[in-house]
């Protein structure tokens, strides 16, 4: 008989995830529904095979080459050039955040964030001994700036991680309230004997863009304020980092491939945190493949984007309430019992995410087809009788974080 | 001007690793000198265009295949036969490793290895904030089972690392050993109030087996511990770890393939603290592809391991010490100035490794033509003059951890 010493905080912990069902309609976890095109996935397979001819050795431990792809890329998407040296990369953001962690968190730090958000935020500082600390946002899921400075003037956080658009919400932060909340975090960091005269350190703001390819006409990227310099040319924000992946827009999700755009010195400080070799020789080469079609893979991104806002449309003519969506997905409800409804979909193939505000269920946009079938059997499962809200009801979140 | 909030303990440090250099004949990171053949390059190209189909989908987060594959692999290369609930794989045994000491580490907890060792051991105790105790190997680099003893039962580890064969010196642990070391870490761990009556833990025990598959004939795998089992059937060592990974032997660096065998219950313990998703679809692929073609990369081990034999024979026949090594390195020397030998054979494009104590370096087996190479250049370098060790000398090691 063993008693293992697992981390005390650890006792009664599941791992994190979602239900990996065998469904037809699966609309749970914010994938792009479109597989890559047979020309992706030749020239995919292709470079995993020149790839795999030198597999006995090592990957390159910086990959200057895929780092400049992937600035190439935010170029053409946002408009906003960087040099290679501005761009971080890992398996899957996750593992992005987990390094802000891992160099700027730690022991007496905290992470401050503002719920409801992404679930997997208390994981990260959980792994990483990161004490995380959350505050409200409004009632529509905008966050109030002065809160948000109020708190951060209050936990002297070592980091703020801000989705936007926010999941599982669909709300995307105004770029005014981006630089209100990085002017509030200046100077407002823990404090650090070896940091300078005065201990004083900034806070890290990390705008969390993993859903930003779908942001609707006018609405910015963060992005932005990377290329903003002060009259000596230094950058205005060098405490802004901001993370984006190819999981979801660029439908690339099974890739792992996840990245960060900051200041070289921000960026410096993530690669001595990062396990050497962390990016495998075939992650690189295949995402460097799957960029040169950045034209393809993401031309589906208006018509999920249309989709998405067909879908917010027929929803609240049903009579539900559909949150506005910069993202792919589309928080609705209310429900007496979501878990129900949950079910009862799943009942007829079409599988959904219980999370977010108690009552109120997440679907991520699909196929034209798949959406037809969404909304059959939401119809279906919804006309047997009323669905209100059960504000008293038990939290049925499978993460409960 | 931004003062970023790094970690205190991380100001001045560097990335980890070996310089990258492009020159003929790398023997610095302990690969595998043999690139796959083409039929196993074809392979792992059509695994990975069939993943590449499916890669708008996150991957399997559980990869049972793979994990079943890694057990047949185990089963015919040490025979021992392992369910797939007790392996658990992610990208290098460096991140294998992470995840043990996310679990079982952390503030307040030790892990406790004996020197000298592979440097990476520090730095996953600092990015998992778990205070890192060595103690002395023997001067022959063996281990000195009453002084691990001492040892635990002074720190009361939460893990306890032991390389075998070790890294930088090649020497293994005898299994009788590796019982002892197991037998004095029952009840040793640090006490836990949420574990049991009396709080009290096992250490884990980690054996670090990258190395393995190079041991000379005789010398057994820990792996065999993992069959023993007590009379009511449950395993007799449930707080034993012992990782392998692709890296070496098998061929696959590249790859970053690392996985771990344990009781059922530790590696549990590891799923909670994993990112979800952490391993790609594409590794997974390409792992399963490669496991397939075991015969044909195993089969340049043996004549590897006879290449590492020659080069001690040669080596104490030019004078030098070298140590036995179940690897597939050498730690040879003493040289009066060790970083000037490896510049001399780095300007006749043979590039090794400044590791290790003072005085030595090491080397790792290549082909027949580039030991042959190796040689040329080591005599050339050492022809103009006396190499004694200078026990006063600076360290001279890249990786001052």
């Amino acid at each position: 008989m063993t008693v293992l010493p697992l981390r005390p905080d650890l006792h009664g912990c599941e791992p994190y995830g979602a239900p990996e069902l065998d469904v037809p309609v699966r609309l749970n976890v914010n994938e792009n529904p479109y597989a890559p095109s047979p020309a992706v996935v030749a020239d995919i397979a292709a470079a995993a095979g020149r790839a795999a001819a030198g597999l006995n050795r090592y990957p390159d431990r910086d990959f200057p080459d895929l780092r400049a792809a992937l600035a190439d890329y935010l170029a053409a998407e946002s408009g906003v050039r960087l040099d290679w040296q501005q761009i971080w990369a890992a398996n899957g953001s996750n593992e992005v955040m987990t390094h802000v962690l891992q160099a700027f968190g730690g022991p007496g730090r905290t992470c401050l964030s503002f719920t409801p958000t992404y679930s997997m935020y208390p994981e990260y500082a959980r792994d990483t001994f990161t004490r995380y600390v959350t505050g409200p946002r409004r009632e529509d899921f905008t966050v109030d700036v002065d809160a948000v400075a109020a708190a951060i003037a209050r936990e002297h956080p070592a980091v703020v991680i801000l989705a936007s658009p926010n999941n599982p919400t669909g709300t995307a932060l105004p770029l005014d309230d981006v630089v209100a909340i990085l002017e509030a975090a200046r100077g407002q960091g823990p404090v650090d004997a070896a940091a300078g005269d005065d201990g004083a350190t900034d806070c890290v703001v990390v705008i969390d863009e993993a859903y930003a390819e779908f942001r609707r006409p006018g609405v910015p990227s963060a992005l932005e304020l990377l290329e903003r310099t002060d009259g000596d040319g230094a950058p205005r924000y060098p405490h802004l980092a901001v993370t984006r992946t190819m999981s979801k827009a660029f439908g690339m999700a099974g890739l792992r491939l996840g990245y960060l755009a900051a200041c070289q010195q921000l960026v410096d400080a993530l690669r001595i945190v990062r396990l050497p070799y962390h990016l495998s020789a075939l992650t690189q080469a295949a995402a460097l493949a799957a960029l040169d079609h950045r034209d393809e893979l993401m031309s589906q991104v208006a018509s999920l984007r249309d989709e998405r806002d067909r879908l917010v449309s027929w929803l609240r003519a049903q009579g539900w309430t559909a949150y506005d969506s910069d993202s792919n997905f589309v928080l609705f409800g209310p429900f007496t019992d979501r878990r129900a409804v949950w079910q009862g979909l799943l009942d007829r193939g079409v599988l959904i995410r219980v999370v977010g505000p108690e009552g109120y269920l997440r679907v991520c946009v699909g196929t034209p087809a798949e959406m037809a079938d969404f909304r059959t059997a939401l119809t279906a499962v919804t006309s047997d009788g009323p669905h209100q809200p059960d504000r008293n009801g038990q939290n049925l979140e499978e993460n409960p974080a």
